[in-house]
């Protein structure tokens, strides 16, 4: 097995990618994911919820499927007689998302390799990727 | 407006992914999408579907929305008494698209300027992005 099996296209479907593993791929979920990546350790449901602007209810449904994929750790914990809900990425979630990059690298790579490209302003696409 | 506002975070909510359109972000679009992308012009309805590895009801439902949506048209041509479906990005799709890509590429560039990155070995990002 390669360490990224998602980011090697099959060759009879080069677009069918594969490793766009739908727990990740919902556009909420990819947002939660991507802030606790970006915020390392424990992050408050609060603060959450502010980052990816959800609503309790979406915030609370999203996270139990990534928290039933393994993708997430929640726990409760009491501050100021206050409960508090604190998330974070599971070693497993944080190779899956890796994995997930991955893909969605082949697919910006995949169009900056297409006629597309000569259609992009140099801002849009590279811009993320520079080595600074 | 921006030439590509769906790249410019919300600083209030800098993980909501505004951009991410979600007629474009369903994996199977995608696939369909950057398949038209890399071929060019009208692209014949069969080799889509060998591309993207969808059933004939799947590629058909999703072509639908993509051309509903304005993304792709769609044209039947007869050749040798058979009928063909071919298929194509319109110039709006191909300005969605980018913008889209634009939202995929700060994705990859959050997690890139994130700790996560420590653990990226050197091929999983960055390799789509090479100036080569």
């Amino acid at each position: 097995m390669s360490d990224h099996p998602a980011t090697t296209p099959d060759a009879a479907a080069p677009f069918a990618y594969e490793g766009l593993e739908r727990v990740i791929h919902e556009k909420a979920r990819l947002g939660i994911l991507s802030s606790l990546v970006a915020h390392g350790e424990w992050l408050a449901f609060s603060e959450l919820k502010r980052l990816c602007a959800l609503t309790d209810g979406n915030l609370n449904r999203h996270l139990q499927v990534l928290q039933e994929a393994g993708l997430v750790d929640v726990r409760k914990e009491v501050a100021n007689k206050r409960s508090h809900t604190l998330c974070r990425l599971t070693i497993e979630g944080r190779r899956r998302f890796v994995e997930y990059l991955g893909v969605l690298e082949r697919i910006v790579g995949d169009a900056l390799h297409s006629r597309l490209r000569d259609a992009i302003p140099g801002r849009a696409l590279g811009q993320g990727f520079s080595p600074a």
